[in-house]
C-alpha cells in the first residue's frame, strides 16, 4: 500500500489507449498530427493564444521555462523548499548556464509578496551582483498548499513591477485547479504567469509533461534549447497522444480530484496530527518514529519528512481500500 | 508509403506489450525492479560488466557519453557528417559546456585511422588550443555504412595511443550487428569502445535509448548529469520495460534484420544508381529531380539528400508490399 | 580622505619600479623569465612545492580555484556574506558551469566546523541534489576578522573527512598573515587548504593576483581554463614583475602591516562603536545617519554598511594624517 | 633580434607615463575619472555614439563581443584560420555557453561574401542545427592582409541580409587603419560592424584592450558578463590610462605605422619569397629548413609557420638596425 509518491502511480487507461492508437507511422519529432494539435488544445483550455511544448520530465519543463526567463547573469527568486532548488540536481543552473537561485521564506513552501520583496531588497542594483530576472512558484506547493488566483495575482503584480518573468511549476497544477474549481486561465496568465510547467505524469500520464508559454514570443528560443538538451523525442507523437487524451473529457481534472479526495480522507483521519492544511494530494503528518514504524508494519509505504513528520501522497489511482485502511490506521495510532 | 526515416516507424508489439505489463505502481525514477535489471541484462549481452542507463533520446545518450569523455576545454574528433555535429543543435556543446568538435573526413561518413591522425596532426599541443580528448564514430554511419570489428579496433588503438575516450553513436547499432553477425562485444569494448549510445527507438522502441559504459567508473558523474539535464524520468520503468522486452529473444536483432533486408531489396533494384554500398537500412540513390518527382507521384515519401540524390530509409516494420512496389518503381525509372 | 576601499589605493613604489624594469621585449604569455620564477618563489614562501599562476583579478583567481575543486553538478559551501556569493556577479557559477553555492552562517562572515556541518546535514546523498564538493573561506573575512591556523585546520579536517576541496579567498591574505605573524604555510596547506587566491592588488599591486595550488596536480586543467577565460595576458611578464617585487624583502607583509596599523588606530578611537573586533584593515562602526553625514562633511569618504553602520577600510598607503584626523573625528562624534 | 610576435614588445613610453600619472587613489573598478572618459574618447574617434569597455586581453574582448551577438544555440561564421578558432582555447565557446564556430575558407585568412554565403548555404533552417547568428572577421588578418572598407561593407551587407551580428577582431586594427589611411569609422560601423575588439597591447600597450560597441544597446549585458568573467579589474584606471594616452596625438597610429614600415622593409627584401602580400606588420616567407636555420644562426628569432614557411612579425619598437640586418640576411639567402 504505497503512499510515497504520485510519481510511482500507473498511467491512466485513457493515456494507455492513446498510446496504442498513436502506434503507427507518422512524421518524426514534433511534426506529427498529434503534436500539431497541442497549441490549439492548450490555447482553448487557457482561453488565450499559447505555445505548448511536450517534454519528458517536469525538470526539463521547469528548466526550459527558467532559461527563457532568466539570463546566465540573472537570478531566480523561489522558495527555499522549491523543487527547482532541492530536487533537480542543479538543472536550472545547467539550463540557464549558471543563473543563481535566490531563496525566499514562507510557510508551507508558499511565497508572499512580502517575503519576495524582502528578499529583493537585499540585492544591490550594481554589476557586482546577479540581478533578479524571474520569479518561480510551485502550485500546488511542495507541501501540498494551493495558491489561489488572487494570491498568484498579487505575486504577479510584484513580478511585473520588478520586471521579473513569472513561472509556475505546475507538477501538481491539476490538483490545484481541482481544489480551486477555477478556470486554468485565472490561475495563470490572468494572474501574470508567463510560463507554466503543466504536469501530467504524476496525474496519470506515462512520460509527457507540457511547457506552456502564455507569451508566445517567449517560446522561440525554447525550440532550439529543447533540441539541444536532447528533449525533442523522435517519436514525439506518443507524448502528444497521452496529453491530448488526458485533456479530453477533463480526464486530467477527474484524476486530480480523485487524488485530492483520497488525501482529504486521510486528512480527516489525521485531525490534529496535520502539520499543514491538506489542499491537494499531499498529507504531512506528525508521527513519532514508533508510530511511523507501526504504520509501516501494517504495510503502508511512505517517506519520513524531517524529524517527527511523515509525508503521504495520494494519486489518481490510490486504491480506496488502501486509503480507508490507512485512514483507520492513523486514527488508531 | 513512407521511406523518409526509421524515426517515423511504430513501436513493435513486444515493446507495446511490455509497457502494458509495466503499467502498475512501482518505485519512481530508476529505483524500480525493471530499471534495476538493466545493468545485468546488458552485461550479459556484452559479456562484460557494464553500466546501462536509459534516456529518452539518442541525442541525450550521445551528449552524456561525450560529457563523460571530454572536459569543457577539450575537443571531440568526429566525422564532418556526424549526427552529433549536424543534427543535434549543439547538444554536445551544451552537455560538455563548450567542447569543440573537430571534423575529420572519410567516404560515407566513415572515419579511418589515417583521416583521424591527419586531423590530430593539425592540433598544437599548447594551452592556446583545445586538446583532443575523445573520438566518436557512428555505427552504422549516417550514410548506412558499417564499421567492422577490425575497423573499430584500428581506431580504438589510435584512440588509446592518443589517450582519447572512444564513443560509438549506435543509433543504428542493431543494424550494424545484424549486418555483421558479430558479437556485440566484438564491435564495442573489445575494439576499444568506452561508451555506446545503443539505439532502440529507430528499431521498434517507443521512447527509450540506452547509454552503455564499458568502463563502469565512467558512469559515476553521468547519473548526476542525467538528472541535471532532466533525463531522469520519474516513471523510468516504462523505458526499462521497452528495452528489456526488445533484448528478450533477440527482438532487437530480428527487427534490425527486417529493416536491413528491406534495404537490401531496394539496393538490388537500384543497381548502378547507388551512391554508396547498402550495408544497413539506408539507401542513397542517384535520381534526377524528375525521377524523384515521379517516385513521389507514385506515393513514395522520402528525403532529397543533396542535389541529384535521395535517401530511402527502411525500418523494422516496412511493409513488404511497399518495399516491393518501391523496388519496382526504381527499376522502372 | 578616502576610506571606502583598499581597491582604490595606488600601486606601491616597488611594484611600479618592477613594471619599468620589465618594460622590454620578452617571450609572450607566461613563457617569460619572470613568470617562470613564480613557482619557485611561492614554493619557497610556502615551504612546499606549489603551482602559482597570475591572473588579473581576485574574482578570476577565486573562480578558477573553485572550478578546479568542484564539478558543474557539485556545490560549494561558503559563508552567506562571502565575496564569491555576493560580489562577483555569479563568476563561480560561470567558471564551474553552474555549480551551486550553499550558504552557511557565522559571526563576522566566519565559518566554524559546526556551521558547516549543520549545512552539510541538510543535503541528501542522492542524485536529486547537487553534492558538496568544496569549502571556501575568506581570510581575512569580508568583515575584517582573521581565521587562525587552528581555526583553518579545524575546517580543514572537516573538509578532508567530507572529501571537500578547500579554498581560501585571500584577497586580504597578507593582512591576515601580518596580524597573526604566522608562517604562510601554517595558515594554508598545513591547515588543509588546497588552493589559495593570494591577493596583491588591494595590498599595493596594480593588476596582478596569484592563484596558488598546494596540490600541484590540481593546476593542470587550470592552465587551459585560464586561457579559455581570457586571463592569459599576452604580456604576462608585467604581472609577474609586480608580484615578485612585492615578495622581495617582504614588501607584501610590510604593506599589510601598515594597513592593519591604520585600522587599529581607528579601532582604538572607535571604542564601543565597533561592530566587530578589528583584526585586519577593515573597521565596522556603529554610526547614526547624522554622524555619518558629519564625518562626510569633514571630508571622509566611506561606505554605509547596512542601517546604522559604516565601513572604513585602510590601505598600505593610508595617509597617517588622514587616519589621525579620522580617529579624532570619530572620537569627537 | 626577435621577430616572433608583437605580443613580446615593450609598452610604449606614452603608456608607461600614463600609468605613472594614474598611480594615485581613485574610485575602484570602472568608476574612476579615466575610465569614464572612454566612451567619449572612442565616440569621438569613431564619429558616432559608442560604448567602450576595457578588458585585459583580446581573447576576452573577442569572447565578450561574440557572447553579445550569438546565443548558446547559435553559430558564428569565421575563417578556418581565425584566432577565435585556433588560438583562444575555446574561449568563444566558454563565453557563449557552447555556440558553434562555422569555418569558412579564403586566401590569407580573409573571408569574402562568396565564401561566407557558400558556408551559410550548408546550414538547414531547422531546429536540428544551430543557426548562424554572427559573422566575425579579423582585420588585419592572421596572415597580415587588410580588409578595405569596401570589402568589410560587402560582408556587412551580407551579414545584415542574413541577420548576423558582425564582429571585427581588431587585435591589429591599428595596423589596418595605418595601412589604409581611412577613417576608423569607415572600416567599422559604416561598413556594418557591430562590435570591435580594438587591440592596444600588440601596438604598445601593456595590459589593456578595448571592446567597442557601435550599437550601444548591445553593451548592456556585457557589463555583467565582464564582471562575471573576472575582467572587471579593481584598479581599472590603469587600463583606461594606457588607452587614453595612446589615443592622444594618434600614438596608436604612429606606433602602427612604425610596425608596418618595418614589415614593408622586410617584404621588399623578401621579394619572390613572400607567401602573401605584406599589408600590415606580418611577413610570411618561403624558406627551406636550412635557410631558416641560417637566419636563426644569425640571431633572428621567429616562428616556423607550416612546412617551408616562416612568420616574421614587426612591432612598434622593432629596432631599425635589427630590421635592416634581417632584410640584408633575407636578401643574402
Amino acid at each position: 500500500m504505497r503512499f510515497f509518491s504520485d510519481n510511482a502511480a500507473a498511467a491512466c487507461p485513457e493515456a494507455m489507449a492513446a498510446l496504442a492508437a498513436a502506434n503507427r507511422l507518422d512524421t518524426a519529432y514534433d511534426g506529427d498530427a498529434l503534436s500539431k494539435r497541442l497549441d490549439g488544445a492548450f490555447s482553448e483550455l487557457f482561453e488565450t493564444d499559447v505555445r505548448a511544448l511536450w517534454v519528458a520530465t517536469g525538470t526539463a519543463a521547469n528548466s526550459l521555462a527558467l532559461a527563457a526567463l532568466c539570463p546566465p547573469h540573472g537570478s531566480i527568486v523561489c522558495h527555499r523548499d522549491a523543487h527547482i532548488q532541492n530536487d533537480e540536481c542543479g538543472a536550472p543552473e545547467f539550463y540557464t548556464h549558471g543563473a543563481k537561485l535566490l531563496l525566499a521564506e514562507g510557510e508551507g513552501a508558499k511565497l508572499t509578496p512580502d517575503s519576495v520583496a524582502a528578499l529583493l531588497a537585499t540585492v544591490r542594483d550594481d554589476v557586482h551582483q546577479v540581478q533578479p530576472a524571474a520569479l518561480s512558484i510551485t502550485n500546488a506547493t511542495e507541501y501540498g498548499l494551493v495558491y489561489t488566483p488572487d494570491e498568484v495575482a498579487a505575486l504577479g503584480e510584484l513580478a511585473k513591477a520588478r520586471r521579473l518573468g513569472f513561472h509556475m511549476d505546475g507538477a501538481r497544477f491539476a490538483n490545484a485547479v481541482a481544489r480551486l474549481g477555477c478556470a486554468p486561465a485565472d490561475l495563470t496568465w490572468r494572474a501574470g504567469i508567463d510560463a507554466l510547467s503543466f504536469g501530467f505524469v504524476k496525474n496519470g500520464g506515462m512520460s509527457a509533461e507540457m511547457l506552456v508559454f502564455f507569451r508566445p514570443e517567449l517560446a522561440g528560443a525554447t525550440f532550439y534549447r529543447r533540441k539541444r538538451a536532447g528533449h525533442l523525442l523522435s517519436k514525439g507523437r506518443y507524448l502528444a497522444a497521452q496529453v491530448l487524451a488526458m485533456l479530453e473529457d477533463d480526464v486530467w481534472l477527474r484524476n486530480a480530484r480523485a487524488a485530492n479526495d483520497s488525501a482529504r480522507a486521510l486528512a480527516e483521519a489525521a485531525g490534529g496530527r496535520l502539520v499543514l492544511p491538506v489542499e491537494a494530494n499531499e498529507v504531512f503528518l506528525k508521527v513519532t518514529p514508533e508510530e511511523a514504524a507501526a504504520l509501516r508494519a501494517d504495510g503502508f509505504d511512505f517517506y519520513d519528512w524531517g524529524p517527527g513528520e511523515a509525508r503521504l501522497v495520494t494519486s489518481w489511482d490510490s486504491d480506496p481500500a488502501h486509503v480507508e485502511a490507512l485512514a483507520a490506521a492513523i486514527r488508531a495510532l
